[in-house]
């Protein structure tokens, strides 16, 4: 049976994982008959957002405590996880992943990735192995894959310039398609960095699962 | 078009609302065309429990600001909401439901409805409007709906006699179906209150969802 890693960064879409977009990967993952481990970085989270006001709240908090939400508690350390372990890994979106798990938010184009995650990342891509990313966290492609790997994340210029300043191809996309990059096995998809219902964001994920499972 | 309230109580399955659940129950009235409207109390959570360890921590969260995370934000207070705007109630389960929305958690069959959500629920209720309740959240049904309330929380001895003792009839019912009293248009399943799979529990939540649109 296929397994699964699936990179958390916290619970919630403004200093976290997308809630959404992790749970709708799961459901996909687990229709498709595919196992699924869920794991983070045990680190302090970028800053913590009030989600009702959008203002930043005076307190900590750990991003794999805070992840393990979003996991009814079965999650792993990244630290911990062996890539070998596993035949794939997706990393859904949320502002966790361009603040927890890269600085993308804070730095664009001159981002990198945080080490526990480009070593996971780079490890499973280096044995072949399929890798999906939803939503913003196709922003980390061009930093993990190198030069002219295609992805998407929508259609907003900002960021696909700045994906394009790293050397990355990006590529217009509709919030329920995904784009494949087949020679470097990378399944991007826009999800919530497009506005749309869940059900369209749903399609989208379907989709990169399938995707990601075909090429695993 | 129906609209239908979602009743939140925080955010994560052992302090707040079960996560899957929540998403899950959105993605089934998008998909079959309903509009939802998130909502939860503005008051302190019972406590806060660290989700890799189930321990509890040593702070505050409130209930409205973490149930924002699972709506995006867009989330209103429920002593805002006005009943006669929707068409039909739901509550997610977690244990959030046991703790913030009643004390069932603490008095078991001595439990109170907190106020806000008795009389939002009522009130529904009064005007002939069908309540969905998933997972632990069916505890309040005898103390909202009478004597007799027909639900199930999947097969659990412990919460079916509390149930009991309460007033109502409990149903023993499996993962991927509900239970539906007409007569008081109450639709119940037993999501995680039982072991299953992510895809197990959407069944029975899709198969609620369309029981509580079809009352509506």
């Amino acid at each position: 049976m296929t397994k699964v890693a699936v990179i958390l960064s916290g619970c919630g879409v403004f200093d976290g994982s997308e809630i959404y977009e992790s749970t709708l990967t799961l459901l996909a993952l687990d229709q498709a008959g595919a196992q699924y481990q869920c794991m983070a970085p045990d680190s302090e989270q970028m800053h913590v957002i009030n989600h009702l006001t959008g203002q930043e709240m005076l307190e900590k908090r750990n991003v794999l405590i805070e992840a393990a939400r979003l996991a009814r508690g079965a999650i792993i350390s990244l630290g911990d996880a062996v890539p070998s372990d596993y035949d794939a890994v997706i990393v859904p979106g949320g502002f966790g992943a361009a603040k927890n798990l890269s600085d993308f938010a804070v730095k664009g184009a001159d981002m990198s990735v945080s080490q526990s995650v480009k070593s996971f990342i780079q490890t499973m891509h280096e044995a072949g192995k399929p890798i999906g990313l939803i939503c913003i966290a196709p922003a980390m492609a061009p930093k993990l894959f190198g030069k002219d790997t295609v992805c998407t994340i929508g259609n907003d210029q900002a960021t696909a310039a700045a994906i394009e300043a790293m050397g990355g191809i990006h590529q217009v996309c509709p919030i329920d398609e995904c784009v494949v990059d087949r020679q470097r096995k990378v399944v991007t998809t826009p999800a919530y960095m497009l506005e749309g219902r869940i059900s369209e964001v749903a399609s989208g994920i379907n989709k990169l699962v399938t995707e990601v499972l075909a090429l695993s």
